[in-house]
């Protein structure tokens, strides 16, 4: 049964983050492989794969989470990646960090858009190709 | 114009949190106007008025931000009644607060869905009246 | 297979934490049942039951996570007993928010010790019956 | 030269927080002293007692960094009565925080403008006495 | 009026912050230009332009905040030239970040002064140009 | 008496953090002795030459705290460094990191983890030679 959620979490993983999910994972393979195992296992496996809230609306939260709590710059990048995979416009990825605005200020949310600035910006250049 | 920006932020700040929200302002009056005055004109007036995204998904994020920032219970107690008042299901929100154990860590969701659990009761009693 | 990550993670919870875990557990059965569920497969299942570190160098992390965290007082009560229940000292507790000071500044740790106290006054309460 | 540290500590202690100041001291007697040595040597014999800004400037940055820090709401009503007790008017203190709307959000801001409405409360009764 | 808020708050961030803060609202013109509107209106135009509060005094609350978030070094930048701009000593700006050792920890307080010697140097080079 | 302090403070730090360590001391001679005097005197010649912990456990509950707090990479860098120096074997660093993910979440953990990767490699590199 482990092996179901091992499965289902690769698959979700991949299909929300894409490759830069699967890069994050494979970067743990030397050093740390127990915790790539439990981000697939427990973060996607189990949570990513309720069921009460769309993937967009769980991605919505993630970025929210991660430009809330600060420092998580190469995460926030991931999961603004993952953001678009899912469908969300660029347009209400900004959108979602100016309503944060009041919650945590300006300089996070700066620090966001900055982020999500260089991966639009990556994205465009790959599909430009 | 600032005008505008009050009226309208008052109107949103009601039909998002209600009373709760009225309580806040109010509670400033004698200590504070003008935070109560900036709440209403740029959180609500400016931000909570924007296009882009829907009301639903505005309290999601706020939820979440203020879960993951930590030490902010009266103001989640506020926002989880806005988020029940412009339609999200309690379940919904609990949901969203799971999401971000990844994110936040345990302690942080537990902390968040304890403040859920008092203003759901808070409500069932009221509407049980 | 998820049966012995759930029951070797409430073996686990009962061992370190006691009856004040088991309370959370059974506080999150109306609201969010599954959380609690997490908390023993996920936190206690799988990584109190790692090797590589000793219960007591397990809960010296753990309450040195939630202290620096801050505004996790609930969940650093429990863990200050877990901790006195793993074997670590009173004085050991105090020792270890001692050497936080130099990376978190006095008030976060002068908030741990303050629960510690409230804790330990508890728990000689109890003996002393 | 130790004795030094702890009586000029002590000295600059009482003449910022006062009472509140001591009593968070005698507190820590049975749980922690030496933490309340630290306070006394370092923070206040130390930092405290150092040239280069005004006793007001040190309260005025200690009351920001306490807000933003969050959950630091003990040591905040000790350092609003700090701030008063170094001559920052009631108005001023509130003025700080909202200084730190757009840095911190609103939420915090809150939760300081709640202490200092409390301490401000307490001052005036005990000084209508 | 709107127009009363952007422009006395493009007057006030270019005295405050001079190129820097004209520099970080320039890159928001094509990913975020509201949020640079936002900046200039609410936290200039509004925060920054009320009475009560020197300009150093709001600058030294700035970069106090800043420093006790942690993760803001590009804002901390901006204002860290901000407070020299309105007449704080390089010395001053360095007490400041002493004071809140006790209060944040040492590691926040180096981040701080690290960022604070490369604006120092960078202001130095281009007077001495 | 001083003299003590800082002396035993700088034996401690050589001690525990070697050359790493010494450079940080270094580069604040320019910019802010005093703060390196404080981080000798204070947090190694006071708080890790008390007793109660071993440099070991002094070390782990250290590296928690920096992951905990976040953007605190440069320190955590030279506090990886002190554990090995301490003996503290780098699988028991990870393993330290992983029991953080309960509390903290995945992204400080996996920032932790990066860092960690970079001192391994550098002193496997030193040490290589």
């Amino acid at each position: 049964m482990e092996n179901t959620r091992y499965q289902r979490g690769t698959d979700r993983l991949n299909e929300v983050d894409g490759n830069t999910g699967q890069n994050v994972i494979d970067s743990l393979e030397t050093i740390a492989p127990d915790l790539g195992t439990y981000i697939i296992e427990f973060a996607f496996g189990d949570i990513y794969c309720r069921e009460g809230l769309s993937l967009q609306e769980r991605e919505l939260i993630t970025i929210t989470s991660l430009l809330t709590a600060g420092g998580c710059e190469p995460q926030l990048a991931v999961h603004i990646n993952g953001a678009l995979n899912v469908g969300i416009s660029p347009k209400k990825v900004i959108e979602a960090f100016i309503q944060c605005i009041p919650y945590t200020g300006f300089p996070k949310v700066l620090n966001a858009v900055n982020i999500a600035k260089k991966v639009f910006t990556e994205r465009e250049t790959k599909e430009g190709k």
